[in-house]
């Protein structure tokens, strides 16, 4: 026989280091067999019905009331357990407290004005507000705390952009700056690598296999899950890689993240080419077509990409000369690349390639369904056609055998003054038309005639699938594309790089949308915070050496609802 | 000033290759613009519009009918060269004709017995029933028809694996058998790598290189674009996988598919690795997550496929010997894997490795939204969890710092009959747990005798991420594990694979579902083959040297809808 017991405290606040403490001494108490001690929301209270310890009372708790339980023997000694409960969390207070703390973060900016750093990790609700406060006193913020609303995200970021500041979060669980972890962090030697990630048990277990493998870090940038995401845009990441790409100490980078948002995906990578530095990206689950692409490494898992990271790190410096592409000669408002395949997977090739070069291409064969062409008669914007999909195919012959439809297409995409380049597939072999190059040689030489003729530069980029032995002489069906003024690869990735290239520089996409840069004192002079949230996080830092003030910080109101929307109100008069 | 002029020829039949010379030949006569002669589609005539051929006739037109517009200056060269359209299909018949043609499948079969391959390129209406008729004859079947229905597919896929057969296709466009190109094919020299692609110009694009590259071929086999599809559960690639493995000839073979659905990516991957050949697997788009798994060799272009392949096949022979992970002592029902993930992102990589293994694995954090744990607090098949996120954390310290969850979850796996594998995280560092293996262990060594006393084995797999600079003592806090009965590993993919693999050995997945293997001899004898559709493949295997024989097909009752429908009525009964 058990019997459970229940408190409700309503809208009352504690630390959550503060619960677990006070879950784990009522459960080690005589007699007592278990003990729960929450905050009222659903998922809670479900589980605290799958460790055996819900009660009725339990159900009318709300996410602001602190929820304490207790399963015991008896009647008794459950009411006696409950009892303890104040003494309880006093005690645990009174071994920790044991100096001064300031009550606001405007005390305690006063008392270490050489921290660049807040470290934030509140409940979720009132994390933003503390961030903004922190911001406005011209501090960087490491947000910790989840829970924090998208639209918040974006509004904190985009404030702190505006200061040249940088938030780390929300939900950013680790940091290393200037060798001080932050939240959960390695304990990882100097070294040439920097790292920035929208992960952070991937940035962990990288830094850790750079370490284990001999090698060590500058910098390591957290920048929280949904930084990558189509409406946080990247801007911490963006502001993390730019940090460490004028960091001299920095010599490798390392980009991490869940598979970023096209749109935010292109843009990193087109920032991260700028850089003279040789960078490893892993955004786990994406595919890079080819392992590398000038100075971005490409890796698949953590650990490829620590065992990449280092061995560059070994063979620094390196530096990477662009190829420089010729962009001349583009009239203003060119910018398209438009893609005629007959071939299915050369064109869902392509799409994939693409990938690294523009945000949004469109396609009757689309990777993804938003991005399908409306009508495949018609292109818009970037668009990828495979001219050999049913659609185009009831009673007529594949467009390796009978050009008709191709040429007609290549004549009205070429019309278009807003095309700069286009791209075609040219299959030779058994069953292909036997002169390929006979039929589409003329019709690309009058499409760039055309184009001249307004003034406009037009790129027809071939890509030829095929060998020596085919029956269509490949040799002279190259020569015959190229004096028609084609530019000829035999490689379908080679030409699709090149086409997007060219179609990346001409469009007009900012990189940084921040107007200030964060300042690099920030990361490179000696590190010391003020933490507002987890007392844990200070001793943490304490621990290595670092200065940190916490915060003595309470909800606004004890964080009762009514009470804060009232003061909501009077502030707002 | 032009006049258009149209004729409508109702459900009439015509070879698409005859209606392309009818339209050139149009085309070219005195004073003619422009023409067409088209089937009467929505999208040709949608092109005829585009084109600038459109008429109000041309409206009525159904599918069925053949539609020729003639473009001229002048209504009588218009209607002077409508009256030409016979004598232009008949004069482009007779150069083609030369020789004796059997007007059905079965006298052609008679005529060359030898032939164990059938050419399908008829329209795809009538596509599957020819498809039929052919494996009646127990004919393998080459099938260039698109525009087949899904349901035909399978249909027709599932009576060729009852049988024994193979059917590459629909929508197949490409094969090289025993060096005779079959469809679309490059003339690649013989040499020791076998492919299977569900991707026509993929596999050209991949065999031509491999000649370029200075490497050859045994056989290219294709399996059409929807074969790694869910729904045909990938029938023929398993079957030409097969043949290659078989084949002694074959010493490295290449898997060649835009991204299989998972389920059917596993199975094949399966299959793959029971191989003791070296395999190259590009399944475009999909991101392995490591570039080599035993004897499977993952690329993500066409361009490294054939590099890889080429430079496997020159170092055979190679021999790949399997780890043999002991799974003996699972009691009969376990099965499934567990993950129980404090780190976000270390969950997510689980997923991804996981599909090379498993066909579904549920998540709180799916890869694919369909697979999201309908309640996160219930395990459900395979499983992965990352107790780091938000629904987990309101009101209580990340699992990093208490372990409470995490231990009331595993005991409840533990007690699930149908588990055999628990994956956890074990992050040290700053910030997380001091101790994290003293309170672990306790529970983990639980959970183990608990299984054992129900007499079932279970295996506990943990990843230490961490180094040894962290506060915990790495070594100290391994050793506490191992000696609780953990499995550890340092690398969170190792981790993952072990325990991918025993889950994966304990399902029940069939690999190949046909009874019949696929005779060698099918490959292997000299290529001959009866075709039925575009005479230009017959005269393409001709040219190679290849006995073909092509039949002249008609569609039944000429194409007529209507009678054909009568006729089927008439066969019902």
């Amino acid at each position: 026989m058990s019997i459970i017991k229940v408190e409700i405290r309503s809208s009352a606040y504690y630390d959550s280091v503060i619960l677990m403490h006070l879950q784990r001494a009522l459960a080690t108490l005589p007699d007592i067999i278990d003990a729960g001690a929450i905050m009222g929301t659903e998922a809670n209270k479900h589980l605290l019905v799958q460790s055996g310890l819900s009660a009725p009372d339990v159900d009318q708790a709300s996410p602001d009331d602190l929820v304490i339980v207790v399963k015991a023997a008896s009647e008794k000694v459950a009411a006696d357990a409950l009892k303890q409960v104040d003494e309880l969390i006093e005690k645990r207070r009174q071994t920790t407290d044991t100096e001064y703390r300031p009550k606001s973060l405007e005390t305690a900016v006063k008392m270490l004005p050489g921290a660049h750093w807040v470290l934030i990790s509140v409940p979720g609700r009132y994390a933003a507000d503390v961030t903004r406060e922190a911001l406005g006193y011209g501090r960087n913020v490491f947000l910790y705390s989840d829970n924090v609303s998208l639209e918040d995200e974006i509004d904190i970021k985009r404030k702190a952009c505006e200061l040249g500041l940088m938030v780390m979060g929300p939900d950013c669980g680790t940091a290393i700056i200037n060798h001080v972890g932050l939240g959960f962090a390695n304990a990882i030697r100097p070294g040439p690598i920097g790292l920035v990630a929208a992960s952070g048990t991937g940035l962990q277990q990288v830094s850790s296999r750079i370490h284990q493998l001999g090698s060590g870090i500058t910098h390591a940038l957290g920048t929280g899950g949904r930084d990558l995401s189509k409406d946080v845009s990247g801007l911490s990441t963006l502001q993390g890689f730019d940090l460490l790409d004028r960091d001299d100490a920095t010599g490798v980078i390392v980009l991490i993240s869940k598979p970023p948002s096209t749109e935010v995906a292109e843009r990193l990578l087109r920032r991260a080419r700028r850089s003279g530095k040789p960078v490893v990206v892993d955004f786990i689950g994406h595919s890079p077509v080819s392992p590398q692409l000038e100075n971005l490494f490409f890796s698949t898992s953590f650990d490829s990409a620590a065992k990449k990271a280092v061995e560059l790190a070994g063979a620094l410096p390196m530096t990477f000369a662009r190829q420089d592409l010729d962009i001349q000669g583009f009239a203003p408002g060119q910018r398209y690349l438009r893609g005629l395949f007959s071939g299915g997977t050369l064109a869902y090739e392509a799409l994939l390639i693409l990938q690294d070069y523009l945000p949004a291409v469109y396609a009757n064969i689309p990777i993804h369904k938003e991005l399908r062409l409306p009508d495949s008669l018609i292109s818009q914007e970037h668009t990828i056609l495979d001219l050999g999909e049913d659609e185009f195919t009831v009673g007529r012959l594949h467009p390796m055998m009978d050009h008709d439809l191709r040429i007609r297409r290549l004549e009205a995409e070429a019309e278009d003054p807003e095309v700069a380049v286009i791209l075609m597939d040219v299959v030779l072999g058994f069953g292909a038309h036997i002169d390929p190059a006979g039929e589409l040689s003329p019709a690309i030489r009058t499409a760039l005639q055309k184009a001249r003729s307004h003034k406009r530069r037009l790129d027809v980029i071939v890509v030829l699938v095929g060998t020596d032995e085919d029956p269509q002489d490949m040799n002279a069906q190259a020569e015959s594309l190229r004096a028609a003024g084609a530019y000829v690869e035999t490689s379908n990735e080679l030409a699709v790089r090149r086409a997007g290239e060219i179609a990346a520089r001409l469009s007009t996409g900012a990189e940084e949308p921040c107007g200030e840069p964060v300042k690099l004192e920030y990361i490179q002079a000696p590190f010391s915070a003020i933490n507002i949230g987890l007392e844990s996080f200070s001793e943490s830092l304490s621990n290595q050496g670092a200065a940190a003030i916490q915060v003595d910080w309470r909800p606004p109101a004890s964080g009762n609802e009514a009470l804060m929307s009232i003061l909501e109100r009077m502030k707002a008069k």
